[in-house]
C-alpha cells in the first residue's frame, strides 16, 4: 500500500510514537494533573514535557499558553468563537477549511461580520488586499497557513505586520504547516496559532493544540473540571486549565510528545526538503501530461500538497482506481468549498496527493505510472 | 503500585485494549469518514462498529444518535449549552461534578435559571424534590448517575419517569456508571446519555460520547470539517456528523471498541459483583475502626466509590503517605464543590478510594494494613 493522504493525517508514525503511546497506556495512563501520586505526577510531567517542546517549536516564551485541544478543529473553534463578539469583523480567505468558515458562518448568524478575501488563481491571498478591508472593528484576521486544496502557501509575515500594526489579533490556522516548515509566533506577530496533532507534528490522532498569546481573552468553550479551583462552581481564568477540562488524552499527548521529538531529530529543514522534493518530481511528471490540470502555482511558494485532475474523468473515480492499485488518496472537496470557485473545480472537486516523510520517489513513479493507466484506460 | 483511582480513570486496560490501539495506529488510523481507500474505509467501519455496540450496550435504537466526543466533559457541555437558552430553566442536584456545574455557572450569566436539589446526608436526591421544582419553563433535568465522592447512585429510572411525565428533557451524567451498571435510555427515559470512554467502558484517554433522543435540537458546538456536505459552509444538521468535527480520534475509539467487547465477555454483572465486593469489604473494614470516618451510605445503592478521613490527619496527608507506600488514591475535593456542605467535609476534602475490576481483595487489604499504620503513625 502506498499511502498518499499525508494531509488528513500523517501515516505511518515513527516508531518511536507507536512505542511511546503503549509504554503510557500500560505504566503511566493516569489521569494528569489530578491525583498526586506518583503515576499521575509521571502523567502530569509528560503533558507539562509536551507543552514545553511545542512551546520551542514555534518559539512561544512562556508553555502555559499552550493548551492542548482534541484537534486543530477544536483550537480553531476555542480561538474564533472564543474571540469575536457581536457587532466584530472578521477578515478571513476563500482558502480556508471548513474548520475556520464554519465557526464564522456560525457567528455571522449571531452578528458578527466578515469580509473574505479572494486569491489569485493560483490561491495566494495578497496581504495588501487584507489591509485594505481593515476597520476600526474589525477584531480578527484568521488564515490558512498552508492550503489543504493547492497547498499555496501565505505570506503569514506580512499579515502578521500588517495586523499588528492596526491591533489586530492574527489567528494561523496551521493544520497543514505545523512540523513541516518553520513557525515562529513572534516573528510572525502570530497571537492564536491553532495545530493538530495528527499531521506534520506526528502525533496520533486525538490531539491537537493553541496558542493564546498572553492577555488575549477568550470566553470560555468546555466548562468542566480542571482539577484546579475545585471548589469553585466557574471556570478557572488562568492557562492552560481555562481551556482544558475533562480528562486528557494522556497516551495521545504522550504520543505527540514522542512524535515532535522524532521531527527535532530529523529537523525541519530535511522534513521539508525531503517532502518538497517528492513534490517537485510529482508536479515535473504530471505537468508534461497534456490530459493532466494541475491546480494551485506549479513549484512557488507550496507545500506538499496537489491537487489535480485527468481530463475526462470524474474524481472520484481516479481516486477509486488508485485505491484498487493500492495508492491511497482524497478527492472531493476536501472540505474547503470557496477555494473551487478559484481553481474552477465547484463541479468536479479535485484528486488530491500528499506526500509525507515517510513517501519515496518510488511511491510517486508508481502514482505517475498509474495516471498513465488510468489516462490509457478511458479511451 | 496498588491503583485505587479507577474513578478518575480505570487502569490498567485489557490487554485486548491495548493491542487494538496498536494495531489501529500501525495498520488503519488513516482519517476516518473522508477517504474512499480501503484504509479510511477501515477506519470507518470500525468507528461505526464501536457507534453500534455503544448503542446495544446502552439500549439505543438508532446507533447514529451516538456522537463521540473526546470526554464525558466535551458530552455534557454539548447537551447543556446546545439545549439551554436565555430565560430557560435547569433542575440539577448539589452531588453534580464541576463538568456539569461548571456549564450551569456560565449559562447563568447568559440568562438561565437553575435549580439545585440538595441531597440528604447521604448524597441521595429525592425525586419527589425534583418534581416539586418542574415549572413550566424548565427545560432540562440533569443528574448524576453515580456520585464520584461518595459513590451514591440516584434513583435515575424514577427521575426520568417524571422528567418523562413533565415533557422536560432528562440528562444523565454517567461517568462512573458507564460499564459498571446496566444503563437503558428507553426504561430511564434518559433523553441524554454523557459518558466516558476511559472509565468503566475500559478504552484510553481521549474518548467519550453522548447519546442523544432523536427530535432533540441541539446548538452546534464544535464547526467544521465533517466530511460531508463539504461545500456548505454551515455545519450539518443530521447526527452524528453536527457533533463530530475534526479528525476523531481512530485509535481511542478502537480502543474502546476493545475496551466494550471486554466488558461485554465479562458482564455488566460480574463486574458489578466484583467490585462491590471489593468496596463492601473495604467499607466493614474501615467502619469498625473508630479513628475512621466514612461518608455516603455504608452499603445502600452504591458503587465503588469510597471517601473517607481518619481522624487528625488531612486528606492530602493521608493521600501522600498511601502513595508512598505505593498505593494510588485520590484525595481533596474531586471537582465536586457542593457535595461536600453535605457531608461535611468543605475544610478537609476526602480520601476516595476507587477500586476497579481488576483489583483484589489483596490490594484492599494492604489499603486497610496502610490505613491502621497511618493511624498509629500520628500518635
Amino acid at each position: 500500500m502506498i499511502y498518499l493522504d499525508n494531509a488528513a493525517t500523517t501515516f505511518p508514525k515513527p516508531d518511536e510514537v507507536y512505542n511511546e503511546v503503549l509504554d503510557c497506556m500500560k505504566n503511566y495512563a493516569a489521569n494528569p494533573g489530578r491525583g498526586s501520586y506518583d503515576m499521575a505526577i509521571k502523567a502530569s510531567h509528560k503533558v507539562t514535557e509536551t507543552r514545553e517542546i511545542i512551546a520551542k517549536l514555534f518559539n512561544i516564551s512562556d508553555l502555559f499558553n499552550v493548551i492542548f485541544t482534541c484537534s486543530a478543529t477544536e483550537a480553531l473553534n476555542i480561538g474564533i468563537k472564543g474571540l469575536l463578539k457581536r457587532k466584530n469583523h472578521v477578515i478571513t480567505t476563500c482558502m480556508e477549511h471548513n474548520s475556520v468558515l464554519r465557526p464564522i458562518s456560525h457567528l455571522k448568524k449571531k452578528g458578527v461580520e466578515c469580509s473574505i478575501v479572494r486569491a489569485d488563481q493560483y490561491g495566494f491571498i495578497s496581504p495588501k488586499e487584507i489591509e485594505k478591508l481593515i476597520r476600526s472593528d474589525t477584531k480578527l484576521i484568521v488564515v490558512n497557513h498552508v492550503s489543504n486544496v493547492t497547498g499555496t502557501i501565505q505570506n503569514i509575515d506580512e499579515i502578521g505586520e500588517i495586523a499588528h500594526k492596526n491591533g489586530v489579533c492574527f489567528m494561523v490556522d496551521a493544520a497543514q504547516s505545523a512540523g513541516v516548515l518553520n513557525i515562529d509566533v513572534e516573528k510572525s506577530h502570530i497571537d492564536m496559532l491553532a495545530f493538530p496533532g495528527h499531521k506534520g507534528l506526528m502525533g496520533p490522532q486525538g490531539t491537537g493544540g493553541l496558542f493564546i498569546r498572553e492577555g488575549i481573552k477568550l470566553t470560555e468553550f468546555k466548562s468542566g473540571g480542571t482539577g484546579s479551583n475545585s471548589f469553585s462552581v466557574d471556570q478557572p481564568e488562568f492557562l492552560p486549565d481555562r481551556f482544558e477540562s475533562g480528562t486528557l488524552n494522556t497516551p495521545g499527548i504522550s504520543g505527540l510528545n514522542a512524535g515532535i521529538k522524532f521531527i527535532n531529530s530529523i529537523g525541519l529543514k530535511n522534513i521539508e526538503k525531503h517532502e518538497m522534493e517528492l513534490t517537485e518530481y510529482l508536479i515535473r511528471n504530471l505537468k508534461n501530461k497534456d490530459y493532466v490540470k494541475i491546480y494551485g502555482h506549479e513549484l512557488q511558494n507550496r507545500g506538499a500538497v496537489v491537487s489535480f485532475n485527468i481530463d475526462g474523468i470524474d474524481s472520484s473515480d481516479v481516486a477509486a482506481i488508485l485505491n484498487v492499485k493500492g495508492i491511497c488518496v482524497r478527492n472531493g472537496y476536501h472540505c474547503a468549498p470557496l477555494v473551487h470557485e478559484i481553481i474552477g473545480t465547484k463541479n468536479r472537486g479535485t484528486v488530491r496527493v500528499s506526500p509525507g516523510y515517510f513517501n519515496t520517489i518510488e511511491d510517486i513513479d508508481k502514482l505517475i505510472e498509474a495516471v498513465v493507466e488510468i489516462n490509457k484506460g478511458k479511451i
